[in-house]
Formats: structure tokens, C-alpha cells, sequence
């Protein structure tokens, strides 16, 4: 079992801030988050958008903030669960915690942050009969570790930037890539669009357009999908994996069940220090609410410095502690 | 009489962010500075020094935050009052409110953002007889607009940054540019400490070290400055200028006689808007306090926010508003 003294379950800006916050106080953190990549909503949804109200930054690219903010933590060495989502936690006798994963992971903590903004991001699944049956035996949502589809053979559906990123990556890496999507234009950035054409020309991966995958076969694991191709007969192609990747959205999920009290959706704190109905646990950004919220990431940021000083006198109750500036004091490291 | 939406009172990075939060929603802002600049405390006492707490920044020296917050509301067109304190305000029959400066300037205004820090900064004056009797009229604390010395004769004294880098300044500008300092060494960097020395040694300026003011004379106005020197006798020297640069410090001041509820030399305000016991007026950044206050910029940033909302729906009670994403659509200009 994993150990440490915050668990915060969500990685995005305010995730990840919290974890800074809370190393100024020489307190460990570990994240979990449901994605395989830190930043939620940042590097999910508008990764190569500007932001302009950053305090500091006139303008910064969502995805160059989340970098910025991973190197802010680089000193407190946080540790992370990606591709995980947290389905629940107990509270144990002694007042510490136990969370666990959907993948069985477990982390013991003294304190739980829920920094879960919108909810848990969950890709968006195709209308495939027996899809359920395959995931995790050769059907994937999410790519976390691209050696495992090495010299393997690939299928991958969707438009967007995320199906042609990984048809790209993946050309170098798999046996064997088909993209399959349904229309003849990508939504995703024109680069890369024009880069799956050519790898597709040179006969480096097959691109099918006007087409879906219709079905999935197999015996234990998927061995086959079937592609109906531009009004044509369907084609039935042997492959290993199948990844459709049609995009994630945030939803609530487990967090409802954690009996904590919500209010649209939102997890209720007070502005004292951001903690929730239950003793230990605080909950920071957008998936808080009180009077006055704005879901804005500067706000998440100062709802982290407070639930860090609360945090700290939670777990040490005797330590006497006064503010010290980062300036004056530099940063420690753990 | 100057007629803005908001005057915010005091240009620290908090002062300044509030101009971005307003500008965002359209309302326009005047900011008034006993300083003779921006950035408050960064700008005052440590601008070469770096912040490692700002989130977004692993690093940032405060002068350079500074530079970027002045950058991020340009958009916005401020307006600036410097190198005025503000003594006090009136509240009009029909709720809007006229501020007024030490030096005369009115502002009238909807809203009134206090965003004082730790206080006005006010110069640590020598204890000079009859100083007081030649304040603006030959005797500077703060340089506003160096023209003013062009082809005059300055003494100045001190021997920190603001004595080392106006005497290098003014090399250039006034007609005569004598240094008078105590010790023998400066406090100020290196580099300055040198050029003065090479200035000096070029008959560019006069430097006199182990040195004291220790009179003023003159009749309407300064004349003369007597000088105790390097225990030999006293040097009376004429100038039409004497400027003591020995530091700012910040006081209170007539913040205390504006009716406001304050606890520990801090403006009590509530954590849903920032707003004080008076309808119109908020404080923002280190000088308010709400229980878990943290006297940090990054707190500052987040309580302007939230209260630029408020403010836009004391302005605009019928007008209806959602918050909008930056990202989404962009920074508007004024
Ligand atoms: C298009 C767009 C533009 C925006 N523009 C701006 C802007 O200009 N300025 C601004 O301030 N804000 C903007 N926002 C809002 C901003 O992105 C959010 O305020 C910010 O992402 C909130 O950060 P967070 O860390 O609280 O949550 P998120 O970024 O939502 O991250 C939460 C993370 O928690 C994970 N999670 C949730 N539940 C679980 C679970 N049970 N187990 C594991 N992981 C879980 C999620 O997968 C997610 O990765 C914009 C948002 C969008 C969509
Ligand atoms: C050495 C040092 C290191 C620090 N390090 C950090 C750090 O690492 N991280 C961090 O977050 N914070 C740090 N701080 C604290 C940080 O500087 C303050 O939180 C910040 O300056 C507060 O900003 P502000 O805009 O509220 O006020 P200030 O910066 O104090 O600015 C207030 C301004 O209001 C003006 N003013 C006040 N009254 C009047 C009046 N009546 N009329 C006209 N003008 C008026 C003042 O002249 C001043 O310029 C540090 C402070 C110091 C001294």
C-alpha cells in the first residue's frame, strides 16, 4: 500500500498547486487522477489555448502553465496514480484515510484533497455491441504506456487531435496502424491532419475515412474489429488492440456516494480553510462551492494555500507554525 | 476633478491585479500611490529579490511580477495618481464617493477599493531642525519627475539603492550632485557602489563619505545645507535641492480615521465579496482580514476577483451576468 500524508485525487492546476502548498509545509503528496496525463481540464480540453487571467502571465498556453506548475513541484518529488479513477475511501480508527482505486490501488494518508474539478474525466465510449466485454483485453480508451501496443497491431478511431497524435506516435512504435474515422476531414490542429496523410501515402499506416467500427470480435481477448467502410461491404480486419478515442468528459461519478455534502454538484466548504463536512478531507477549485465561488483557477490557487495551513495544523496539532515568505525562507525540499 | 468607476487605493501587485479583474468586466479604474511607483512592497523593498510562491512560477523576481501585472492590465488603461497619500473620502447623497489626495486631487468614483498593503509608505525623514519648514520647497523625499533637478544643485543623502542609483541618475541631469553619506560603505549592489566611486573620482558628482546633514537654511525657500564632515568642521554647501533617501516604511496612517471596523491594524472584511462594513467600499490583499487570512500575493489575486464581481452588480444592479472564460473570449479593451 502506497503512503504518504495528503492524497489528492485530481491533477489539475489546482491538484497540482495544492501539492506545492502543502510541500512549503514539508507535508508529502500523492495524486491520483483518471487521466493518464496531469493538468484535467488544461491539458484535456484547450491544452493549445491562451489564458489571460493568470495573475503574472498577460497570456500563457494552458498546456505551458500545467509544465510551469509541474516544475513549481519538482522539489516536494509528489508522486502519482494516472489513469486511475478513485472509486471511494474509509476512514480508519486513528482518524488517517485509505483510498482506493477502480484498479485496486490503495494509498493510506492523513489527509484526502479533493481536487476533482468537473468530475472525472471519462472517455466518451461508440455504441459497439459487446465493446464492454473486450475493454481491457485489447480494447483501450486511453493510452498510458505506448510500449505495450509495440510491434503490435492497432486500430484507432476518431477525428480529433488525440486519434491523430497517437496514429503519429504509434506509426513508429506498432506493427501495424489502421485510423478509421468517420468523416473526411480531422477537427484536430491541420499539422498534424496533414502529417497522418502523408504517414498514409508512404503506406506507413492505413487511414480509412467515411468509416466506423461497427463491431469487435474474439475468443478470450479482441482478435478482430468490423470497419464499415464508406457504404461499402463491411470489412472485418484482424487486430490486437482497438483504441477509440472520441474524446473524455468530465463526469461526477463515485464522488457522489462519498457523503459529502453537495450542492449542484459541487462539494460544500467553508472559506476558513476549505474543508468539508468530513474531518480530514478538504476540497479545493472547481468541484467546491460556497458563497461568492468563481470556477476559476486563481481561485483554486489561494483555496490551496489555505487548506495547506489548516492541513498542517490538522496533522500536527502541537507544532507551533508562523507564515514564513518563500522569498525570506526559499523553497525546502523533501 | 478626476472621474473613474473604481479608484483603488494603493498600487501594489494586488492593487494593480484589481485593475485586471474590473477591466474584464468593463469598469474602469483610477489607482492612487503614496509611492512614486508601482508594485507596493515588491517595488519598495524587494525588487531583486526572487518569489518562488506566485503559482504559475517557479521563480519570479518581485520587480519583474511587477513589470508583468503592469503588462496584463494594459489593455485596461489605467490611470495613476502617484507619490500621493489619500487622506480620506466622502460618501455622496447618491452613494457614489469623492477621494481625496494629500496633495489636492479629487477622484470621484462608484466603488473605492482599498488595497493599502501594510500601509501607506512614507519616508523615513532625518531628524533635521526646521526640515519640516522646507518640505516642497527644496526639500524631496521621493523623486517623482527627475526633469525637475535638470540644471539645478542636489544634495542628496543616504546610502542605500534609492541614494546610490538617483546620484548615477541625476550624474547626468542636474547641474551639481553632492552624495552625503554616514559610513564608508553602501548598502546598496555592488555595481552602484562603483559607479558612484568612478563618478566621483571623474569630478562628475561629490561624494562626501563619513559624512551627516545636519542643517537647512534659506529664506522663502532651501538655499543652503550644512554639512558635517568626516569629523572636520562644518561645510556649508548652497543647493537648491536636498533629498534624504533613507528609506520608506508604511504606515497606517489616516486609514485608521475612515470609519472602518479593523482589527490588529487590518480592515475587517466578509470572504464572499471582500466588501467592508461600508456599502461600496472592499479591501483587498494584506490589508484586510477574514479568519484564515494569509498575508500573501497570491490571496490578494483571488479576493480581486471576487470582488470585481460584486462591484460590477453595485454598478449594474439590473444587468445580469455570467462569468465568462478568458480563454473563451478573450480580454476585452476599455
Ligand atoms: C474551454 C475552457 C476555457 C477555460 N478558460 C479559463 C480561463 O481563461 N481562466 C480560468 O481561470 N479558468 C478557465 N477555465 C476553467 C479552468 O479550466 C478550471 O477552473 C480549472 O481547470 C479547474 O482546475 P481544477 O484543478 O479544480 O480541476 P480540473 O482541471 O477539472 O481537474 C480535475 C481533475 O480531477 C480528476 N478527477 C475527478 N474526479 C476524480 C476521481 N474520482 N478519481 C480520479 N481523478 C478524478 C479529473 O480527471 C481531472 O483531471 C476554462 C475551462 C474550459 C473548459
Ligand atoms: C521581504 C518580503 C518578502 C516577501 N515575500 C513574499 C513571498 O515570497 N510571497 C508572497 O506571497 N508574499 C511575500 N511578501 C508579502 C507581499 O509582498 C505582500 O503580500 C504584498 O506586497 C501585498 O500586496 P498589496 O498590493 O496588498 O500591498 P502592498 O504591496 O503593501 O502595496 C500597498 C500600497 O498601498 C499604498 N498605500 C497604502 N495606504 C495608502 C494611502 N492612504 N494612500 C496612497 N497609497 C497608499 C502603499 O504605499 C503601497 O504601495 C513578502 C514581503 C516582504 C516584505
Amino acid at each position: 500500500m502506497l503512503s504518504t500524508d495528503i492524497c489528492i485525487i485530481g491533477a489539475g492546476p489546482v491538484g497540482l498547486f495544492a501539492v506545492f502548498e502543502a510541500g512549503l509545509l514539508k507535508m508529502r503528496c500523492h495524486v491520483v487522477d483518471a487521466l493518464a496525463q496531469t493538468g484535467g481540464q488544461l491539458s484535456e480540453i484547450y491544452p493549445k489555448k491562451p489564458i489571460y487571467d493568470i495573475p503574472g502571465y498577460p497570456e500563457v498556453l494552458a498546456g505551458d502553465l500545467v509544465k510551469n506548475l509541474e516544475k513549481q513541484i519538482e522539489p516536494f518529488k509528489p508522486t502519482f496514480t494516472l489513469g486511475e479513477r478513485v472509486e471511494r475511501f474509509t476512514r480508519l480508527d486513528d482518524g488517517s484515510f485509505i483510498v482506493y482505486t477502480v484498479a485496486g490501488t490503495e494509498i493510506s494518508c492523513k489527509i484526502i484533497v479533493i481536487a476533482a474539478g468537473l468530475g472525472s474525466f471519462e472517455p466518451r465510449k461508440p455504441a459497439i455491441e459487446h465493446l464492454a466485454l473486450y475493454e481491457g483485453k485489447g480494447v483501450n480508451y486511453m493510452i498510458l504506456d505506448p510500449e505495450k501496443f509495440r510491434d503490435q497491431r492497432v486500430v484507432i478511431a476518431g477525428g480529433g487531435d488525440s486519434a491523430l497524435d497517437w496514429t503519429i506516435f504509434l506509426a513508429n512504435v506498432a506493427k501495424e496502424v489502421t485510423l478509421v474515422h468517420r468523416g473526411t476531414t480531422f477537427r484536430g490542429v491541420p499539422e498534424s491532419a496533414e502529417k497522418v496523410q502523408h504517414l498514409a501515402e508512404a503506406g506507413k499506416i492505413k487511414l480509412l475515412l467515411k468509416s466506423n467500427v461497427v463491431g469487435v470480435s474474439g475468443e478470450d481477448k479482441l482478435e478482430a474489429v468490423t470497419i464499415s467502410f464508406n457504404n461499402e461491404e463491411d470489412i472485418i480486419q484482424e487486430t490486437d488492440y482497438f483504441i477509440p478515442l472520441f474524446g473524455l468528459t468530465p463526469k461526477l461519478g463515485p464522488l457522489e456516494d462519498w457523503d459529502l455534502e453537495l450542492q449542484d454538484g459541487a462539494i460544500v466548504v467553508n472559506t476558513f480553510d476549505y474543508s468539508t463536512s468530513i474531518e480530514g478531507v478538504y476540497a479545493i477549485g472547481d468541484i467546491n462551492t460556497y458563497p461568492g465561488k468563481l470556477k476559476l483557477i486563481l481561485c483554486g490557487f489561494h483555496e490551496a494555500a489555505l487548506m495547506a495551513q489548516s492541513a498542517y495544523k490538522y496533522i500536527y496539532p502541537d507544532k507551533k507554525y508562523t507564515l514564513k515568505y518563500t522569498t525570506v525562507n526559499g523553497v525546502p525540499t523533501l
